[in-house]
């Protein structure tokens, strides 16, 4: 078994933690709320005092944080992951970040005689306890190759898919179409509703129909019964819009799909619904059709 | 094993009247050009001289046909599926058409002493020969219970959403996803292919992560390879979306989803491509790209 | 001064009216509900008692009104236009229908040794008022030149088109600027007002602006002050939205502001708005964003 | 007279100064390439060797630069236009930049005793070359006093706005329509044509139209004649769409036309057409229509 270190223990990354625990890996941790990570502590992770010291304790050492600013907060400085790391190191950042940004930390990684590997996730807090996590990796081929082993701890479909950077490019363009085939579910199930169907029986023909993606089919029941702990809430969602549309103009991707959909997302902020889980931007069109929840 | 009629027997038509024949119910047939039947007149079909015909033979009687136009046209005047039908007869019409001009038809037959039921389908060619089709039943319950058992030899999972009308309207309301999620799907793709991933690999990892809906794992390939046999083209993908834009108008839902993916369609009869299957949208957005495929 | 008819009292086309008897002309008028024609009466327009005895009391008849469905009611039948219209005679349609209605019905009239035009209006009740309002022409050119001394009698510019139907072509093809102007700089506005300049800076600023079209400088200042009597609202808007769509169908043009600023439209609907001049979308789109006026 | 200072001699800031000399002021004037200011030399303009020196030269120094990274190179740093303000000195910023970077520039000005305003300018180099520009001003009301005499020599209309950044909000909240009304007017143009009306006559009649704004009035014409010198290309559009997209997110207001309409700039951009004048858009939405110019 590695010894593994690993950033940024919050929704995600303190359950992916918990799984390389299970899978008896030794994890040194570290969390900016040291407190959040009580039940890892009590599960077997050790503590590092800064990211720099994980990175030092740790073979491998992975990364999971919310956006580009945090995760340049844990990557840099004399307290950084950067600082730890050292010839024959692998980091795996498992964020959600733009290709350009993981290409940059990639280069500083493998200046240091380290390697970098971009491994963002598909997939929810459902899919990652039910061991059905999805993982698409970017760089080096041989790192892929040594690092597999571990990632298959994390869930059962891991992806090599290219150089640095195109992970994470994979992620935007999947994510992308969480928004867009939510809104358009809405579009459908509000028609459904105002022609008279009860909402559950809609709700559950259309879930047994051939556009239920395993997307849909997890959040869109929340718009029935909206969660308490919000796993990925509007502004999270509108994060990987911009990332999107972002690498639309980067590139010349036309994208107009994301270009209306994302626009829902701000409207449900202007209602007062941004810690809602991004689900909630049924709401936005509810009330565009008169349709009181 | 009941006397069965049906009349429309083009892709999606004759491959359930197959079927029904497979399932060893005597059926009697009506195609507007016979020669397309002859497979299934080689498989036991009797032929029916007219739709009237047909209904006069049959207990239960289908009508499979591709838009309203059409399905008037076999409804009514003296050779119509209406002329024969009569008190304790079943009407069952799988055809996509508006609630409303299902509802009139309802309201006839029962004027007739008959009874009428939507049922329209959720699935493909290829989901219909697996056996795996799903059937949505809107009508009289005690009608669909009736019939229950014929629609399951056509497909394993049958639906009773409510009244008359509501079947299709659910088909619809499940239907403008199709093109909406095609929409957000290519965009992701074009992301995808534009940052370096080669075109095969995006899909697959596509199509492995949560967004693929059955319909996505069905029709994106299409991208890669377009078939000879079309079963879904640029114009029926529109008539779908024309009746959910109508629906939109009717009952005052704002589809703006599939308002602007609709165009997408339009654009493509435009560069001359309204007889390929409608994953040739990809086009328009290839080319909006500077995308050459 | 000619002999002319007028079918169509209403509010647009009683002011027409109005303008051609100012003008010395002699006319016959009618309008379903005789009552709200009495001011015309009064100034002295003679009382016909049917769309037909007023095509057959004059030289030049003409029509306005609201949409295909009335015109058909007024042209057809036994006391329609069409029955009172013969050799020599011409009519002058100024209603906005589709090319098409328009073009069916200039067969029918030249079947009958007529001459029809398609002559709507580009303006509102207030530009006519002021003797600004111009018409757009289509049909027989020296037809044309027949009549234009009369059609300069209602406004001062008067555009020969071309063919039958053009006229109402572009007329279709202006209009859809009224509601994608008019949604864009809503969305400009509500910038200006969140961000902190008071509503009626931001109006003036932006009407003194190189983006003021003469339709925004008269429409956008009703959002601070809706009028009692609507003379456009969300429906009538609406109704060219979908001529505009249709014929965007027909011809292969995608029309994609069209169709996402046309659910605004809807969505004003759905908040119970119908009856209001169509800048109430204002208000759809400040509840967008919060705003409460 | 006063004694006034010029940064950035580009095709409208080098139009401006030559109107402010033709006014009869001194002016010290600044551009990153010299050669392009001969004219303005030729003139009676005095050379500054840095932002610094104009600055200090200058009892009001203006800047008008193509973005908010440009704004920056020569407002800070030892030879920055900030290092050469000091005490009663009044600085003009006519650059297009977000409020938030305009006010926080006026915060450092105000820090060195000096008065900062944004003046950006509605219109183009012909507005401006016919005296008619108007300028949006924002900041401290008693400094826009004392400079609107300066400003009415460069146009003759001058509005107070309100605060630091609330002109640059007016110039973002009216430049987004400039987009929006030129996809719209593209739409029913192509609607036109290809229902058969000459492009010429089709132009006439929608420029003599009430949604002829003076915008359109300058700009669709060139869609038959696209103009050698650009003075206003695709990226320079985008870059005030991606402004407004900006303060949408910022302000949560929903801006779904422009959201939609800057993609066709996107694809502009992809299909090679990026250094054109953005009217260059109306080639994206013809390719979608099968039209080719």
């Amino acid at each position: 078994m590695a010894k593994l270190g690993f950033v940024g223990l919050g929704v995600m990354g303190g359950r992916v933690t918990r799984r390389l625990l299970g899978a008896g890996h030794t994890v040194t941790g570290y969390n900016r709320t040291k407190s959040k990570a009580q039940w890892l502590l009590d599960a077997g992770m050790r503590w590092g005092e800064s990211p720099r010291a994980v990175a030092e304790s740790a073979d491998v050492v992975f990364s999971m944080v919310t956006n580009t600013a945090v995760l340049h907060e844990v990557f840099n400085g004399p307290d950084g992951i950067l600082a730890g790391l050292g010839e024959g190191k692998i980091y795996v950042d498992m964020s959600t970040v733009s290709p350009a940004a993981s290409r940059h930390l990639a280069a500083q990684v493998a200046a240091k005689g380290a390697r970098m590997l971009d491994a963002p996730v598909s997939g929810t807090v459902v899919t990652l306890e039910q061991g059905n996590l999805s993982l698409m990796v970017g760089g080096d081929e041989a790192t892929f190759e040594r690092v597999k082993p571990i990632l298959l701890d994390i869930g059962p479909k891991v992806n090599y898919v290219g150089a640095n950077g195109q992970a994470v490019l994979m992620k935007i363009a999947i994510n992308l179409n969480l928004q867009v085939q939510f809104v358009g579910f809405c579009e459908g199930l509000l028609l459904a509703i105002k022609g008279g169907v009860p909402v559950e029986t809609a709700l559950e023909v259309m879930l047994n129909s051939v556009i239920a993606s395993p997307a849909l089919k997890y959040r869109t029941p929340l718009i029935l019964d909206m969660p308490e702990e919000v796993w990925f809430n509007v502004n999270m969602m509108q994060k990987d819009m911009l990332l999107a549309e972002e690498l639309g103009r980067e590139l010349d991707v036309a994208l107009p799909s994301v270009a209306l959909s994302n626009q829902f997302l701000t409207a449900a902020r202007a209602m007062g619904l941004a810690q809602h889980d991004f689900a909630i931007v049924y709401k936005v069109l509810a009330r565009m059709a008169g349709v009181d929840l």
